[in-house]
Formats: structure tokens, sequence, C-alpha cells
């Protein structure tokens, strides 16, 4: 294939994986149809299935992308200079105002995560182990600077997510919304003094 | 009425929520009828109508009764003499332990709090308080013996319950068994570090 055919076979699959996104969101991903899909592209089905073998494809791209920018955001807090606790702080913050924008905000969204969630897709473990590894940046800064005290950086950052599910996970979010419980700096507080020196 | 006659309506009420209970775990919540409850006990719908209006009322009262058991576990565990971390320790867990049991190993029982959780029940809010309450006490405990350091009591129990999600929370447990994460016993750690003292 010449690099221009590469380019626009690439563009065909970004323009499937928007337009497929954006019937989700107004349609719900149960009712959306690849035909649907292709109707709007103007394309054959047969020309979709070209670039995703099923539904179930296009919902993980669409997954992907959405969890993405999430990665992506959170890295380039942990990649700018300033102050640890400042910024550990904004990333977990971040991290609940995206997951809460993309997925709970948006119920039709929600129905596509619900789904991912529970199918249990490696899309979704892929990106739990990128946020972890984010957050274990993170720590790993404040263990450098003195602010972190952790003997085992891996499990530090599993226990922080961890502690932190009712702010990240788009279904704990949701149903937590109304339920008495921490605000998300008082439980960032709660993970900070358990990572911090003591004696 | 009299006494007597308060003690068969009371034991015809626990024969209800016991057979309500039974059915639930076998045929799951959905399929079990108000009449096929009244059939097992021998006694028409309408009678059982006149204990609980609705078989979701009959619901609550079995999902009180499941959560009142590792309610009464937990105020046993807070309530006995020994050293606070111990006990703390043995508290998580068995609340863990009590709810996979409960709901985790038996998919149909399952089937039962997913409908709570959705449905938002009172019920399900009542017992979070009062195993943040139970959680309290304990923490309570070690803030007088100066093991535990907590300025204000009920945040940090809060704060405690909420980072054990992963192990409390009957979706989170069935959902999080294949995913990568801290032991019971390591993220125990980690909430007993956000409460030690420091300094």
């Amino acid at each position: 294939m010449t690099l221009v055919a590469e380019h626009i076979e690439g563009d065909t699959r970004d323009r499937i994986l928007e337009v497929a996104e954006r019937l989700f969101r107004v349609i719900g991903y149960q009712k959306t149809t690849v035909g649907d899909i292709a109707k709007e592209l103007r394309m054959s089905p047969a020309n979709v299935y070209r670039f995703f073998e099923s539904k179930k494809a296009i919902h993980q791209a669409v997954a992907r992308s959405l969890m993405g920018e999430v990665e992506l955001e959170a890295q380039r807090i942990v990649a700018r200079p300033g102050p640890v606790l400042e910024r550990f702080r904004e990333l977990l913050t971040t991290i609940n105002r995206m997951n809460t924008e993309r997925y709970v905000g948006d119920s039709k969204l929600h129905e596509m995560v619900e789904i991912a969630m529970q199918e249990d897709w490696d899309v979704c473990v892929t990106h739990m182990e990128c946020i972890a590894g984010v957050i274990g940046q993170m720590i790993a800064q404040g263990a450098a600077t003195g602010e972190f005290e952790v003997p085992d950086l891996q499990l530090a950052s599993l226990c922080a997510c961890t502690a932190m599910m009712r702010f990240f996970h788009p279904q704990m979010i949701a149903q937590c919304a109304t339920k008495p419980g921490p605000s998300i700096d008082q439980m960032i507080d709660f993970v900070i003094a358990g990572l911090s020196p003591r004696h």
C-alpha cells in the first residue's frame, strides 16, 4: 500500500469512530447498528466491516479513544514541573472530572461503559493499568522529594487507585453521587496521609 | 391483639421471609412471585399481602435481614476486648468475607443486590451508615490508645469505608475479583497507615 493510500485508510477509520461515538451518544450503544454508522458516512456496511470486524470492535475502539484522552491528560500532569502534592491532587481530581464528564453526565455513553465493564474487556484493564502506572510515577516523584515514603511503589499506586474507586470508577461515580461519603478533596487527603512518612 | 396472637403474626412474617430468601436464592428475585411464596407456605397470596404490601417490601425485608447479620457480627468484634489493630483488621476482613459469601458466590442473590443498588433503596444507605458507624467506633478505640490519630472521627470512618469499597461493595467484589489490585491485607495496611499518627 502506498503512503497516500494508508493515509486515506487511516482517515476513514477515524471518521467511522467519530460518527460511531456521536451515534452512541445520541441514540445509545445498543440501538446503534453498523448500518446506521455506514449510512451517516454514505458508505456501505461492507466498507465499515473492512475496518472493524464487528460493532463490538467499533465499541472497543471508541472506548479506547475516550480512555486515551484521560491517560494523555494524566501523563501531561505528571510530566509537568511543580510541587508534587499539588500535582498529585490535580492528577486525581482530573481523572475524576474527566470520567464524570465522559460517562456520568452522558447517560447514553454510560450505557456503553456498563457494557464494557460487564463484558470485562481487556481495554478496561489496560486503561486501569495505565492510570495506576501514571499515579505510580507521581508517587515516585514524591518518594524522591521525601514527601512520600513508600517501600513498594507498585503496591502503593494500586492502593491509591483502589482507595479512589468511588471517584474513578464510572459506575461508582454515578451510584455514589447521592450517597453519604467524603468529598474528593477529603479522600485525597486520606490517600496522601497513607503515603506520607511517619516518625 | 393478645400476646399469643402477636407471636403468631411475628412467626408468620419470619416464615414468609425465610421462604422468600430461599426462593430468591434458588429461582432468582425476578422470577419469584408472591404466588410462589404463598404456595410454598400453603397460604393465600392475600395472606402474604397482609404482612407485606408488595414483592418489593419482601425484598427489602430479606435484604435488611442479610445486612443485619453483617452488622451484628461487626458490632460483636468492636465490643470484644483485645488489641485494636488486630480487631480492626478482623472487622474489615469479616465485612468482606460476609459480603462475598452473601452476594457474590451466590449469583441469584447477587441479582437481588443489583436491584437494590440500582433502585437506591434506603435500606442500602442505612446499612452503609451502620457499617461506617461501627468502623468509627473501632477507630475511636484506636484513637484512645494512641494507635490511631484522627482529628475528625466521622470523616476518618467515611474515608476508611470508601477506601475499602473494592472489598465491601457487592458489585465491586464481583467485578474486581479478576482485576489487578492489592490484596485485602495490603489494602488494610494502607488504611491503617492513613489513620496512624505521624511525626
